[in-house]
């Protein structure tokens, strides 16, 4: 089994850390080009280039738009359709996210200033939100919950989702999720196309105000190039789990937490820090001996290889130190009293403390949404949350006495700024009142 | 004096406002190609690219990058020099800038739910972040209180701010903001070669997390295409107001208001509404009058001829539902009772209500940031404020109980979704401890 195995104390450690973390996460030129081509399509011919786009990419060939729209029978049927075990599993989870994401909700607030001027903030949900979910291969029920749910809890009006069906064939288990957390209208269409019917609106798909969900190169260029026009959520790189362990931490139970990230796919990232040499030993001698009979064995071993890492550090509080370089998506605490090191992380989408704790939970059922920052985006971006299907606005009701003051403050700066009308229009309020 | 007039009885009322309200804010293909050449420099050639940028395009030819710096004394020094009008103002705007943003602060939470599970959001502020203050003509020290006192509010451990010179010529006023606002470090460069250094660093300029703050085409390229490297807050489209009057409103206030939008640019747009012709004819006659004496006469008579316009509605109701169409940044309640009519707003950046709360006043000093939503982005977007500046972690801490309930739900799910790995690291955490 190759990994790489890194060491704080050598040299070449910030260098080798530097190429580990390393991706290009920027603009591809190329792929801007043609997506900038469909937009455009999309925009000046509607439905029309989408029906084209769909048989050329998804191989769904349809005489109308409208039969583009899955039913919400269809949706009910598929959820009757999937297992009894597969059914409950979906409601649980998706009761436990919206039990957590109500604890996210915000309200307005107000107060009064001492010149008796009202000031405030209004948070309402927002209007229409498009959700992409992918299709085919990584096509997951789990995120349709995690995107959905959050967004219901909000309040959000109408939520317009786009899924590719490659070949026409629909999961039954994602539709089945779109039933439980109540998706209004489901198109089956993908690619940079569905993202542009999102955000301009074609006779059949609706305009819609913001666009969240994972996708590929494409949608991801398809996001940057309409943000603007509409909201859109974090454009994702690829996703990664960071573990840091002590001694007493189980050799196995790691193991089969950094396979998790690993089996997802060949760029995914699984990363383990312990200052204990013989962890880390441990570590890669389980994931060997398990790695030959793993149904995804090709997947997870190209991943460890490409961009796995074993890291010795000196201590934890210099592990918490490459936690916050890395910034990962998933931080595993599994060491002694994990919520003593929770202040010393400062980047990270989801920490899971403790060992009962797996990166697992989190991504079906614990509560959070598993939609987080990928790639050192924790730095500046949080989790998918009901806070990105709010929005705010500033209130303020001035008094006459409130005018009269802050004229002097206001008079004086837009004199400074050269704007005239700006000062009158504060100065005119005194003037008529006093 | 030239502008259009709607009515909302006219057939042709939809296409109008349409018209009113087009502009075109996707990314403008060959701007960037530019800025993708100028991004690709400064990532190879940092300072040594930094420097020939910024001789080139603000004509300061310096032999080191670290003359670019403007020290903390030489903010001290603007501070000083500036009249003291002016410096009280600034001051006792920023005070209120600060008061209103401390309710904005959000906190840390956790819950325990009935299985023994921890389940919670970190809410921590951004460890460093750029703010882009324009330079030249369009240089206005209230942007940098608007941008940088939220900042600091939220408890950012490192503002980093690029304020080009075009000439070598510093706005005193702009440099005694900073001082006042708190910046940590300030560096006389911009164009998208700032916006290029921000994002990935030069031996000079820090490389932040995020980058905020107003600037022409080129800076919003720049910053449409560093969004992933680093978080950026929203792509600025043309400025606007929008007037509800009733026939109480006072016709010389509403025209200063119209004013105070219009005299920015050519391209900000000015709107009033109301169901009264006899007001939208009163602030026309108005307008008409005042317009020749204004310091800025040509600017506000080519905005109001190319974006303004007069509306004629039914009633206010009506009025509500075109403001909603439109989702201006600025939006003024100039009727009997404002407050009744904030639920039917759905969609304004800030909301001023009653005769005595100018815009203006929003502008300067009132509390809220005049950073906002533009060209109908209040559809899904807030105005710059703390929330901008902290991120969110989301932390879970299960029990062994959590973990054995919680596998019924997790593991199927997992195994539906094909993903091995995922259900065993789930599994696992059952076996070994019931």
């Amino acid at each position: 089994m190759e990994i790489r195995r890194l060491d704080s104390t050598r040299d070449d450690f910030d260098t080798q850390l530097n190429e580990l973390l390393a991706w290009d996460i920027s603009a591809d030129s190329e792929i801007e080009q043609v997506v900038r081509g469909v937009i455009a399509d999309i925009q000046q011919r509607g439905d029309v280039a989408l029906l084209e786009y769909t048989a050329q990419f998804d191989g769904v060939e349809v005489a109308a738009a409208a039969e583009l729209e899955i039913s919400q029978q269809a949706l009910r049927d598929a959820l009757e359709r999937i297992g009894v075990d597969e059914r409950r599993a979906l409601q649980a989870a998706a009761e436990r996210i919206r039990d957590y994401h109500e604890h996210q909700l915000q309200s307005s607030w107000s107060y009064q200033d001492d010149l008796g001027n009202q000031l405030g903030q209004r948070i309402t949900p927002l209007e229409r939100v498009g959700v992409y979910v992918p299709g085919g291969q990584a096509s997951y029920p789990s995120s349709v919950l995690m995107t959905l749910v959050p967004a219901r809890v909000a309040g959000v009006g109408e939520l317009v989702v786009t899924v590719p069906t490659p070949g026409g064939v629909r999961n039954d288990m994602v539709l089945a999720a779109l039933a439980i957390a109540g998706a209004d209208r489901v198109f089956s269409i993908g690619g940079a196309q569905a993202v542009a019917a999102l955000a301009y609106g074609t006779d059949t798909v609706p305009r819609v105000d913001k666009i969240v969900g994972p996708g590929g190169a494409y949608v991801a260029a398809a996001k940057r190039l309409v943000y603007g026009q509409v909201g859109i959520d974090l454009i994702a790189g690829p996703s990664e789990i960071c573990v840091v362990a002590d001694a007493h931490a189980d050799p196995e139970l790691l193991a089969w937490d950094l396979f998790s990230q690993a089996e997802h796919d060949a760029a995914a990232q699984s990363i383990l820090i312990s200052p204990q040499a013989s962890v880390l030993e441990a570590v890669y001698t389980t994931m060997a001996r398990l790695l030959p009979d793993l149904k995804r064995t090709a997947i997870v071993a190209e991943s460890l290889a490409r961009r796995g890492a074993l890291i010795k550090v000196l201590d934890l509080a210099e592990a918490m130190t490459v936690v916050n370089r890395i910034a990962p998506e998933h931080l595993e605490l599994n060491v002694a009293d994990p919520d003593s090191w929770l202040d010393a992380v400062k980047h990270a989408g989801a920490i899971f403390c403790g060992p009962y704790t797996g990166e697992t939970f989190g991504d079906y059922v614990a509560g959070p949404s598993h939609v987080l920052p990928t790639f050192g985006t924790a730095r500046f971006a949080s989790p998918l949350g009901v806070y990105d299907f709010q929005k705010r606005s500033s209130v303020i009701h001035m008094s006459a006495a409130g005018a009269a003051s802050l004229a002097d403050i206001a008079v004086p700066l837009a004199t400074s700024e050269g704007l005239e009308a700006h000062a009158r229009a504060a100065a005119i309020r005194v003037k008529q009142d006093n």
